[in-house]
């Protein structure tokens, strides 16, 4: 709106895609700004509505993203958002509200925050817990340059289950740097938030402002020669009570930073109180903001955990598009408490992702054997060590993308013990629309660097619960199972499966190599070829670590072997395969995929049935010349 | 000593090779204890200064153990030694002091906590942190189980800096189960304790006893209908004094845990009423222990870093046998203090191994640029990639095994966004006498998984300097250095020293590639071979990976080539470049190395100078074949 004087507007007839953003937000008054932020929950609604996205976070967020960029000055303050699921208004605030309809599409704004999109996200985002880390070392450099500028974290309560996050703040609690950070505490992590600090802040929320009570507390302290009878009470009544509101002594304090809380965080009058109060400080501070998920959408305010992380709905009713009945996730779940009814050993372990994981029917059927340990992946493998030395058969089910985070504890207290564990890794292989930090294409590499570990890779839904039994009851050590994300549509009833590998038998010299749910495509590009009368025989691993002699013996007879496989191709199986046989070629990926359905990215790297067709037909029209 | 009426016996009578433990403990009078104590630690130095090992913290911990054993009932309690730097008395008392002088050796005793060395060690510990959550684990399956016995987490204060540990503490404080957490403070991990948690324990220790305190403070809140002046006095005075005596509110029971402390762990009398304590609360305790690092040994209590971790030493003295002048360690960061001085950028970060890492000298000259973050690998990478956004170039120097623990940062935080950011990978290869916990095999096939990475592996001082440079200065993204535990010893001055290959010219049909210190070996086999009058070319590596294309068409010269590599196989740097060529054969680790010396180790591999050239000679031999 160029030079106009905001004063002279009335709230109503402000409009977000008319704002110089972000310099304007600091002209508006607070009336203007709760207009604004009602159009921006507007966009938000139609824009996940079509195109899915993180609905409630975001919802929960609108007033305290305003209130940053008002107190804060990005881009020279840094505004880390942890995981990203919160940064849609600061997407819309810092340039990207033209391009916001393109959200997740591909070549359009990502979910998470990511540099190379805007000057506005300092670092790249995606999995948990990571912002006090990256911000602490921003305001580092801050200091070392001589900037008085700030490094703000906006941290959601679930965020502080990951190790991570207290290894950041231990840190920067003793530094005298430019931090701030930003607690949003809504008590609706992914899944139900989970641990004894979730308990800890929902009692935080009950203390009387902080400057308020200190005020109160030093004039009592100082001029009362015995202290007051409500005091006292205070004090018998409520341990914490007293100590949070007398002592204001936090945990984070104890941690070393200075406190500001609790705000309300849909009120910006008081956000931008807290917020300039918590800059005054320069030194690490945390500021307790409270929200409600999903705010002024009905259904995402009623059901928050359901407009988590969504695919497109309608707006009226709330009505996701589609509602998937089955998925590889909830046969593995389901699976799960199959065995887990005949065996007391069994132990289901979820890194927040009770739901995302099927491990829901297990949580209901045995909430004695089930564990939600917050997003703690680190945590999650050591716990199942403990859980197995005393005889109990423990299955973590995990995205294969955050299972990352855990690749030491495998090694360490899985593998050099023989510990048996089993490990459901699920979102195996190319995820979609949320991009390069979620894709699950380095499990493979990572895991068969682990010596002595098994690693299934079903693609129907009855060879996951065979594998799934393999693992339990057959193998020994670490035993994995991965699995993609989405539904298994091939299925065909009535033929035996099993957990090893499916050979077609040696009918023709061209044999391609495949596991998976890519596999399907390889069939695909079999009838495609079938039809031009060219013919070669397949291999489907599901059993695809160690490779079996017998896959070996197979590979062997055949002059000339493709291997198509969704993995990062280093450290991958067909690499492995290659070593070993010089006539393999292996189609794989080599490096981070964008946010795109899994139909685009698989025809970015050339695995859709009419390119695998071709590339076999190369392969046999190569033989004839 | 058989059913010998204990009360008896003179405490100067008392004989630790005479008696049945763990079992006999629990019949001995405190008096007795002290004489078993005393001879414990006789052996502990005597053993330490032979074997070498860890000798401050096991010295420290000599009446902790005694009491646990007193008040627990291992095996069927579980008592689990974090890192197991601490466990050497654990191990004398529960059936290994007739091996005790096999520490560290080949087929000896670990250093280490083994389940396979012994049914009262329940996980394999080595690396830091793990300690609550598996654990926590235990007493779960306890619990499932319906056993009313106890799991017993044994941590010293450096292990709180790593986020697992909160991670562990987080989930159990929520818990009902029967864990009991001894926290071991004795204000001196591997490096000067960091973070404010470390600030947080040296508060708590001047607290008042817990149980006496808790009941003057009771009696004071219900008979006095005002506050007294001595409490009033303490609120004025130190708030957190107050709130810890008063209130008894510490950090640990905002985290839903029990509490009891603190307690002086060398008076067992104090130690065993503690614990009685603490396993009366039938459910998750923390109970803080204040002990002294290398107690009733003069020159470890003086110095406990220095006897940390150590080598063989002279006990009348306290000489070490052998000071390193230099190694890759002191070479790495004498280096980086060279470049630190012309360019401010250079940030260095160690995660609680200044000195082990040659980092201590960066540390003096610039404290400003310096970090050391505890036992925080994650966050560290994390930390890294925000002082590189602004522009810094943090160097962040760690040791392979424990690198492991940061590979979803590496990914996640440095490789999306390529970031730009140098990690130096000490202590690569075989370490030796630590075992499979600390081998470094795992790096190149972790490491290589990684899209964009760079990786050095420098065998001489000269190179890890050019390698250092070349990092720093030339590329971009991630960039690793990694490099032996110790010297080097084979360094010819003069030569033209580079960052890329070494290659002796086509001169023969055999080519051999190698890289580290490794080649060394090569180079000697080859002297042994010379001498027989067979010949080979040979290929050094030091830019390692990615595998640069003059490396192909050197390999792609011969008709058969040997790759030696100190690395676990299976992701390895060899198996990729057989994957490229078919007459290529690799000679590497393929599995986990136990303890013994490196030179032990490299014999069971087969990497010595005559083992290598066996190999060689049958390859030249066949060729004649």
């Amino acid at each position: 709106m160029g030079n106009i004087n905001f004063k002279d507007i009335q709230p109503e007839k402000i409009r977000l895609d008319k704002l110089s953003l972000p310099d304007d937000l600091k002209k508006l008054n607070f009336a203007q700004c709760d207009e604004l932020c009602k159009q921006i929950r507007e966009l938000l609604i139609e824009t996940v509505s079509n195109n899915g996205g993180h609905l409630s976070s975001n919802l929960g967020t609108v007033e305290l993203t305003v209130a940053i960029h008002r107190v804060f000055d990005s881009p020279n303050d840094k505004i880390v958002f942890d995981v990203g699921h919160q940064a849609y208004t600061h997407k819309i605030l810092t340039g990207r509200l033209n391009k916001f309809d393109s959200l997740r599409k591909k070549g359009g704004i990502s979910g998470f925050c990511k540099p190379c999109e805007s000057v506005h996200d300092p670092v790249v985002t995606g999995h948990s817990s990571t912002a006090v880390s990256s911000a602490y070392g921003i305001a580092s450099a801050m200091k070392i340059m001589g900037s008085k500028n700030y490094a703000v974290a906006v941290v959601g309560d679930g965020a502080l289950t990951g190790g991570i996050t207290y290894e950041g703040m231990n840190n920067a609690g003793k530094s005298d740097v430019n931090l701030v950070v930003i607690l949003n505490i809504n008590e609706m992590s992914i899944s139900k938030n989970v641990g004894s600090m979730a308990k800890y802040l929902s009692t935080l929320r009950y203390k009387d402002s902080y400057i308020k009570t200190k005020d109160v507390v030093e004039n009592v302290l100082n001029s009362t020669p015995v202290l007051g009878k409500p005091i006292k009470n205070a004090l018998i009544s409520s341990k914490n009570l007293f100590k949070n509101m007398v002592l204001n002594c936090t945990l984070f304090e104890d941690m070393g930073f200075e406190y500001v809380g609790p705000i309300n965080g849909h009120d910006i009058k008081e956000l931008e109180a807290g917020l300039k109060a918590a800059k005054n400080k320069h030194r690490p501070v945390v500021v307790t903001v409270y929200t409600v998920k999903g705010k002024g959408y009905g259904p995402a305010e009623e059901n928050p955990g359901e407009y988590h992380g969504i695919g497109s709905f309608e707006i009226e009713t709330g009505n996701p598009d589609v509602v998937a009945d089955d998925s590889f996730s909830t046969v593995f779940g389901k699976e799960l408490v199959h065995l887990g009814k005949m065996d007391k050993r069994i132990c289901a372990i979820t890194a927040a992702m009770k739901y995302g994981t099927g491990l829901q029917y297990f949580a209901k059927v045995f909430p004695e054997r089930f564990y939600d340990v917050g997003i703690a992946e680190e945590h999650a493998v050591t716990f199942c060590s403990g859980l197995s030395v005393l005889g109990m058969v423990p299955v973590f089910a995990v995205y294969s993308t955050f299972l990352q985070r855990s690749i030491d504890q495998i090694i360490h207290d899985l593998s050099i013990g023989g510990v048996h564990a089993v490990i459901g890794v699920d979102r195996a292989g190319i995820v979609g629309d949320d991009g390069e930090t979620h894709n699950g294409i380095f499990d493979i590499p990572l895991l068969t660097s682990v010596p002595g570990i098994k690693i299934y890779s079903p693609s129907t839904y009855g060879e996951v619960k065979v594998c799934l039994n393999s693992a339990v009851y057959r193998d020994h050590g670490v035993s994995v199972i991965r699995y993609p994300r989405g539904c298994d549509k091939t299925e065909i009833p009535g033929f035996r499966v099993v957990s090893t590998y499916k050979y077609s038998g040696k009918n023709n010299d061209l044999l391609v190599v495949s596991y998976g749910r890519l596999i399907n495509n390889v069939l695909k590009a079999k009838d495609i070829l079938m039809r031009e009368n060219k013919d070669f025989d397949t291999l489907k691993l599901i059993n695809v670590y160690p490779v079996a002699d017998i896959v070996r013996n197979i590979i062997g007879e055949y002059d000339k072997v493709l291997f198509f496989e969704e993995s990062f191709f280093e450290g991958s199986i067909s690499q492995k395969i290659m070593s070993e046989f010089p006539n393999v070629k292996a189609y794989a990926i080599h490096g981070f995929i964008k946010q795109q359905t899994v139909e685009e990215a698989f025809e970015e790297v050339g695995f859709l049935p009419e390119q695998i067709a071709q590339k076999i037909r190369e392969n046999i029209d190569g033989d004839k010349t």
